[in-house]
């Protein structure tokens, strides 16, 4: 931490940090420039944080230096890690692909875009149930009964399932039907429902607060981990910013630096960040040669018929040509198509 | 809700879309310009927005135009409310100081902030005891214990209590001690906490999400109205920009924008959005004039040792300064300060 | 500035960056941290800036410590400023009204819309001979005649005039007409026109970038002050967030926060911002008590014919609790109206 | 266009929306809802836009529908265009790769990093003589010296030049030395500078304003080419968001929506948008899946001694991954690189 101190400030101004830093079991070291003073800290920032030094008589600005987020960062773990879900690999080495309908609405709605997904190559399933809507009179999802739908459609293909959940209520029970359960973007602070997802060890993808900084989405991660489950997965899908063209703008320069803040797994969601089909092909070919670990996209069998997001769903020959994408774009990175690997001890 | 066609629709896209809004049980009203076609739609927008109508060939744009909220509406509810907390009225007649601690740290500490609060003319005692926090390794607030403080102080102070509510686990429990629950920004879409809070008929203050749109914002507000209670107070508190010198940026014009579109009372909170201790004057004053129903302000006995947010906590004479301006200002509005009244039946 | 390096840096690497800012003339003072070494650089930051010391192995994050802006600064100028247009003050005792029709249309409105001006209070015009619109297609202003419409109000009523000049090639020939230039939201940054107006003694107004932060807006007048001309009044008009139910965001807090910083005269635009005739006037006031030194607003004679911004040009009744807002919130102020004074010397 | 009337709106004010229309020679259809009136106007929306219907009473919402720029959309001109620069063709069959220096220092450094930028492909070089700086006192380009330098590097390798031009009073002077003008970030709604830029038939790259809208963007361009000049290629260089983990946001969207509105071809600037070195390539090929018609990069033979923008200017081995992914995703993409075509009437 750094405390750069204001040009009218007191010598027993700087001594009053000095001394109140030293009192808390920290060091601090004092340049004095020619207008101003400033004062290295060392020792343990959490404890300085609560010192509010920036309150202090004299000192202009408080600057943080230490990254906050310790168990995700990649300081404390400089391999990138790989998330297994049900032998499925998210990771460095590969590109995972993972599709599926943005809602459950039927068992044949919901096979049908399975087969979807799987030629195009996906080798999870994505499926909301619980679907949180800006407006209580949309849609909210089929609820457990989806969820039901969801594993009878991962026993006939044997795609695991990626689900919404959205509440620290509905965690255990979510759990007890997918392979791995996805925060949305609204819920990324929801500080009780990362805790609850920190207690179990089932693998999660964290999706970006439309409004989240890296390092704040990074904070979000901290959190599971720091109750145990580093299961984890990141997900760009879109920022809010003052651009309507696009629903949400795909922050894809997130994806090299956030790998290079951390050693989680990184994918993209080029469909709810565009929000219109004909960007999801090129944002997931973006996502790929960015550096992305993975690809997450709508698929629907008929989507002027689909009870939510059916404009952003990828049809028919849109598919081929994802399939075509995940393929050669991959291998130009040097990296596979992800592939189920059949564990003896899973 | 009117459907703009591309150019170069063809006349059977036109029907298509027709035949769906009628089959839904709407009508659709054709108008042909010279480059395009445009259909208005008269019916149930939420049976038309299931349709999907963007998805269909031929669609360029689909502009919704009846409001999607409707109790929390003006339209709805011609008459600005009252929502009253113990007695102490927030709305159109009054202006309304809440202040106190922003976090609950010990029965002296929170016992002190209430006495500054009551110096400075407040009616109503804010303070947290459940405190979401960016990182895990903050202060997270002392919970129930922090509950057990409020409810003391307001013994002995008179003052009701607002606190914040985080999870849809702890409603019940936090409703046993606060007269207003508290939502804070980034559960403002915390859809399972809405609902929650919206089966009791405890009053609520819901904070806008830092990201938020004002229409995001009423939509929330009709998460908790939808299941039946409408004490429900709104709370201004700053939206993330790209400005960096403040905190967040307190969006004053939402204050008469929120009010030309629903019935529900606004406040201002000067102390987050700023986050500096020398705006949250101006930005009271600020608040008031724009036509805010009441404040909601940061105080603290001793700001230095503050478990959280003191650098914005007013101290000594700023509240003084505050009481003038919370007298003068709500005069020169035509309103009076918000005082307690004890009602027989409540 | 302040040269935090990465945990990863070597000895070396430190030793790198000592060495080229001492060759730089400039002196650094080294911390040695449990995990990293932070390097505090004495001297003149535009050469340190020049060194690009963030490029140099081992560097994790350049700070900067002092402002970069001097002229305009408050640490260079202590005492607020007065900027006199032709006898009327801006400046901290007073609140200045300048009132006018976006647009000159022809001399009958530009003469209405002053007398409209006078009698809400107003001692400024404001009027728009040169208007930048976002499309080539739209009105464009009257030029030179519109300058000319202009002076000859000046004479009939005796209120000084602002206009925007838009390109440094016309700086002379507008500031022939005007009292004052006015630099508009999207040439804040139009570095030719800033200096050309630096070369001149004419009183500015420079209209905040949209998208400019605060540091930004300070440099901008920085360019104009570097040149001589110090007669610099600031004017917030808004910045362009998500929010899309105002035109753009009034940033409220910008004014104390820049009075903080500089010496210059801040002034607020509640019409721009808003972009809402019912919102002028309650920004209008939320200016004044945030401490503005005074309010630029549009007024028409008859809006609904307005070829330019005619939604948001103030009427009749608006205009008369315009004025009592200035009169009595201005005194609440502890300030007064500017009026102006015939000096002998002007 | 179409005009939402309030609920409240009486009979008289839609007859007085229609009559207004009519009188302007458009034509006015009238569709009445159960709670509201919409009228769809047919007709220039020029002129109705003249009109100003959002001010007349009753009205609650005016929806523009046809796009507002003609010239430059695809609406006016399906096939996507091609621009030529001495013979270098920027368009859809191809990828262009312009690099060199952020700003021209010297001939030897310029001509060094011309020939990096020919190693990496590039068959265009870039160098800035004008350089707009945030500060008046960071070092502002060696002006017509420079465009002498870069002239003289042309000479030697044969690159053609594209350089920034600042102002409208230098766009002769620059374009007697530049074969391609630079309009930069802030530049892009200086009216006056796109103005004179449409007066002559040099080819421009117009750079998306950080702050602006792609609606905006293209109304930018349409000023140019109202003016006669068509050779215009468009240039996604970021855009400003509440992240500050990166310089700016590249928003990779942009590039796919911008083809679909306009027949203008677009390239990317990897290096400004993030503002580090590491960026540059996942952000290069980003653009180049994404269908971007061209990439500008920063290269300097010893970036450590920059005049500016150094930390983002490629090097050594990039250089060569650069080349590589040039060439292998401009072949996924079904398109060539682009060369330089000798044309005899050229």
């Amino acid at each position: 931490m750094v405390i750069v101190m204001q040009p009218s400030a007191q010598p027993a101004d700087v001594q009053t940090v000095v001394d109140r830093v030293e009192a808390a079991g920290g060091q601090a070291f004092v340049s004095r420039g020619v207008r101003r003073v400033i004062v290295g800290l060392v020792g343990d920032v959490e404890t300085f944080a609560s010192l509010d030094i920036g309150a202090m008589p004299g000192v202009a600005q408080v600057t943080r230096v230490s990254t906050e987020y310790k168990l995700v960062s990649r300081e404390h773990h400089p391999e990138r890690s790989v998330v297994r879900v049900r032998g499925v690999p998210i990771g460095p080495d590969t590109v995972t692909l993972i599709a599926g309908p943005c809602a459950v609405e039927t068992p044949e709605q919901t096979l049908a875009a399975a087969r979807m997904a799987q030629s195009a190559g996906a080798t999870m399933l994505r499926g909301g149930a619980f679907k949180p809507r800006t407006s209580p009179y949309a849609f909210q999802g089929l609820g457990e009964a989806g969820l039901r739908i969801l594993a009878d459609v991962r026993e006939e293909t044997g795609l695991p399932v990626v689900t919404e959940v959205t509440s620290a209520h509905d965690v255990e029970m979510v759990a007890g039907y997918a392979d791995m359960l996805q925060i949305g973007t609204r819920n990324m602070q929801n500080f009780a429902l990362l805790q609850a997802i920190g207690e179990t060890r089932v693998p999660v993808m964290l999706k970006r607060g439309m409004n989240a900084t890296i390092q704040e989405w990074l904070m979000a991660a901290e959190y599971i981990a720091q109750r145990g489950n580093l299961e984890i997965v990141l997900c760009e899908r879109g920022i809010r910013t003052f651009e309507t063209a696009t629903r949400n703008t795909l922050d894809v320069s997130a994806v090299p630096v956030v790998q290079h803040l951390s050693h989680l797994p990184v994918i993209v969601d080029p469909s709810h960040s565009g929000g219109r089909r004909e960007l999801v092909l090129p944002l997931s070919r973006a996502g790929i040669v960015a550096g992305a670990d993975g690809l997450i996209v709508d698929v629907h069998p008929q989507p002027e018929l689909a009870l939510c997001d059916g404009a952003q769903a990828l049809i028919g020959k849109d598919l081929d040509e994802l399939a075509k994408a995940v393929v050669d774009l991959t291998a130009y990175m040097g990296r596979t198509p992800a592939r189920r690997r059949y564990r003896s001890a899973s």
